[in-house]
């Protein structure tokens, strides 16, 4: 029953939230309003009945509403058509992911990506909505660049009533942001329940800034001409019941509608159809870590998703995924139980068939404000410090995804990020340090051992060790090379045979070549891949009872007898 | 003095080989035969300025030539246009490749992957010849399943007498191949000289069988009709000096003539401009291993290798690199400096200024024969058997590359290839082996000891280790936790970050977490990433200095005078 009225306060809460965000996310979508309120409330539901994290709210994003903006600019009828298409398909892949255990894809993605990722899409979608904070008509530019290009062309058009409630809102916003951190430290009641006021306020200022600058263009109307661009009118009732379009039209050249079947839709929606799916599992993973640990079963969290975005798609949502404000609403609301999210699909529901005319009113100034003050915090300047200081070369992949996230979209910036990371991993295994020492046994035979500092020598590798012992035995002279293989886990058969070469030059040259505490893997790698050539040893003093190389007997018949006597005298020492 | 008789006798040597692989490969890549031959010739010299091991031929190999084939189907005219610029652009690439030291890029081709890609290149060869051999007409299908095709439904024209000539012709190349392994073990001089005619023979068998099957084609037809398809006139005389051509035409739709610019024409050649020069290069790395050993300077091989492309360019050359064939040839004869090449550089003009008249009555089966017989050496299932039995894994990459070469192309299927090794080698680093188990201090304090078998934790790593320590003290139950640090080189940021809400997870279970044997460079990174939260040991026993966790203060005070006892007793007993 406690469980009962947490969730229930904390579902009305996101409710709250989600509201405003979905207006908001709708127009940063290129979509009508109505679209980001069909997409808010199927993701509660089958949360509810399918995910195991009670934090979570799955709905409209930030970020998918920008990577869908990119297939809505066709026009206002086949817009939605897409974005509902992208939806279902997003929903199709990830339920694919999930099945094909494919959502450690991110684990592909980094810290420095993600960072550079979240704060390109930050800043894209700030600066996408200058245009609206602005009073600016006409949509946003293509790309980053050409917003900004566009806000300066158009800069002496600013609107100032629109401007002034911009402004006033953001400060408003990020004070009672603030304000959440503020509270008395009292047992007296009066300032515990002042305490819930000001939690609350925090909480709802979404809602709250958007009631009341609402009110201040209703009564403005009232009393002469509306000084602000509104929402204008939302449509009422509940979405279209049924399969998504698989076919729509498109404005042609010459103003005549194109028909598109459904592989052009496909062809338009092009990469997007994998990317979404990946943004929106990081985004869902990332949620699922912050709030559920590592104990909950991330296929699951996977097919919860795949089903807000499937079932959504039926329901005309765009895609969906995990928000973290929210979700984080949710956490400070007190939720218990996934089943909140059904409180917040019930009220988003009953805003759509009642609370629409209301919309009409919403300055998009005022939207244009939530969203700004809500992506501030997703820039985090804060890594690049700690980032300096102790790993240089880890802010290149960071920077790549988020200069190339501006410049050329934030799928070209993201892959390009994680092929950068990938590409130092690569070259982390295929450069092994090799540490070279001149080192003696007991009885002082001379040898250089070469100890590479990786666990696993594979095929981008072996030349490197190839050409780093060959200088070595350069450096060192004809002394046998023993290849420390104490801390290696594993050759690979093209490492293999390298070394079976690497044995044979050697061996040419009049140098012994050893393999040292190689294990039981490496051992069969090599057997098969170089029919036993190479000498292993268990320990270093075996080293002595090998005969010197065979070009070398003469020499051998020299060296012997002073061996042995050098032995003697170690031995006589030891006694 | 020596030396240089010893190079005139391999160079000749090489020449003999180098003309009929010239007017087979030149066919091979649907070039008229004097291409081959103008390709054959500037290797030589160049490498003869540049190189530094005596073996190494560059000049025109069935590979590129295949590669070649894929741009020059647009016409007789514009063919040659397009492989020259290929020559070119190849030739610059190589450069590049040399000067940002790329050339360490075929490190990332595996031994499986390019036995995969050489064999099924064979067997692409290899088909391709079949309508040469069976005397059909027409060129090759686009692919080598196409080939296969238009060879079964054109199975009712094969010519008997091109068809019995090419067979003979495989026969005996095959027969005089084996012959080189034959020698008398004498040391009577007659058993020498009946050697040396052997090998001379063995070596010069494609120009002994070319000289033969001409002079039959030629004989038959003086008596009566020719009954064989011929390669028919070459063009005679030394080539146009000079640029490639950067404009062309080719045919279009209505048999007109349609113009190509030099960004059409590089568009024509596509990914080719970067597959040709990675093919080439590898080719000639492979070679060079082969023959020079690790001392060679691979840049300066980069580099001769790009010059004899460039300059070739100038002289009508298609793309060249190092032929393994002749290269052994060359080793075979005795060779001693890189000025060997010089000599087979001047047969070749020798024979495109005098010869040409008679290459008319080459018979094409013969070409194809000489192309077939040396092919099938090139398919290497000998590999197969080893890598079974040691490392199945390994396969994959290999048959990818095979099979996708075979179906979509070599360049998709190099690629391929090469991406599932890569795939592996990241799988590797993402799952290093957690090797759990539970042990206790000294004085018998007991704790999980993890410890990975990588010797790095990179970012796709870390939640792999997150989920196995979580899995681990599920397992054991709430004692500390230990994280072997010992053999592990480096974490990077993300793996850091990952460490810290590890260690708050378990923190927040009541279970102490600790890295023990830490290195500088881990510390450093683990300090700025998570502000020194995470307790570091030097050694297992510094854990019973260790309070255990706050929640356990009354634990504590009960386990704490026991483990104080069980230490005394200990202490005792080592008295």
């Amino acid at each position: 029953m406690q469980f009962a009225i947490s969730d229930l306060i904390a579902g009305i809460t996101v409710g709250l939230t989600i509201l405003p965000q979905a207006l908001a996310y709708s127009t940063l979508a290129g979509l009508e309003p109505q679209y980001g309120l069909y997409s808010s409330f199927i993701g509660g539901f089958i949360y509810a009945l399918v995910g195991g994290c009670p934090e979570v709210n799955i709905g409209p994003t930030a970020l998918l509403a920008l990577m869908t903006s990119r297939h809505t600019g066709l026009g206002a009828r086949s817009g939605p058509d897409y974005a509902i298409l992208l939806c279902l398909l997003a929903g199709i892949v990830e339920f694919l992911m999930a099945c094909l255990k494919l959502g450690a894809l991110v684990d592909l993605i980094s810290l420095p990506v993600t960072v550079g990722f979240t704060s390109a899409t930050a800043v894209i979608i700030g600066t996408s909505q200058i245009k609206g904070l602005l009073g600016l008509k006409g949509g946003s530019g293509a790309s980053f660049l050409d917003t900004i290009g566009s806000v300066f062309s158009n800069i002496d058009k600013v609107r100032i009533p629109d401007f002034t409630l911009g402004i006033a809102s953001i400060i408003v916003l990020l004070a009672l942001r603030k304000l959440k951190s503020f509270s008395f430290d009292s047992n007296k009641k009066v300032y515990k329940i002042i305490n819930g006021c000001i939690w609350t306020i925090s909480t709802a200022r979404n809602a709250l800034l958007v009631l009341i600058t609402s009110c201040i263009a209703y009564s403005a109307q009232q009393s002469g001409p509306q000084p602000f661009i509104l929402t204008g009118s939302v449509k009422s009732g509940f979405p279209r019941i049924g399969l998504p379009n698989f076919e729509t039209d498109i404005p042609g050249a010459n103003g005549t509608l194109v028909h598109q079947t459904f592989p052009d839709m496909v062809a338009e929606l092009g990469p997007s159809i994998v990317v979404v799916p990946i943004i929106a599992v990081l985004g869902n993973v990332a949620i699922s870590k912050a709030f559920g640990g590592a104990g909950l079963n991330p296929t699951k969290e996977l097919i919860a998703l795949s089903l807000s975005n499937i079932v959504g798609s039926l329901f005309s949502s765009f895609p969906v995924t995990g928000s973290f404000s929210r979700s984080a609403v949710n956490h400070a609301s007190g939720v218990r139980t996934p089943i909140g999210g059904i409180y917040t699909g019930v009220l988003v529901l009953l805003a759509v068939g009642i609370l629409t005319p209301y919309f009409h009113y919403i300055p998009k100034a005022a939207l244009s404000a939530v969203i700004i003050s809500a992506v501030i915090f997703m820039i985090e300047y804060e890594v690049v410090k700690p980032l300096w200081k102790c790993s240089r070369r880890e802010l290149l992949p960071g920077a790549v995804t988020f200069i190339l996230s501006l410049c050329l979209g934030v799928e070209i910036g993201l892959s390009a990020g994680v092929a950068t990371d990938l590409a130092f991993l690569i070259h982390r295994s295929a450069r092994p340090i090799l540490s070279v020492a001149k080192s003696q046994t007991h009885s002082g035979l001379e040898y250089v051992l070469i100890s590479p500092k990786h666990s696993l020598i594979y095929f981008p590798a072996i030349e490197w060790v190839r050409s780093g012992v060959s200088k070595a035995v350069r450096e060192y002279g004809m002394i046998p090379v023993v290849m420390d293989c104490r801390n290696l886990n594993e050759f690979d058969f093209t490492a293999a045979r390298g070394m079976g070469s690497l044995s044979k030059d050697l061996s040419a040259m009049g140098v012994r070549f050893f393999l040292l505490g190689a294990g039981s893997a490496i051992k069969m790698v090599l057997k098969e891949a170089t029919g036993d050539s190479i000498c292993t040893l268990e320990t270093v003093d075996e080293l002595e009872s090998f005969a010197p190389n065979g070009d070398d007997n003469e020499l051998k018949e020299v060296v012997a007898p002073l061996l042995k006597n050098r032995n003697n005298h170690k031995a006589e020492k030891r006694k």
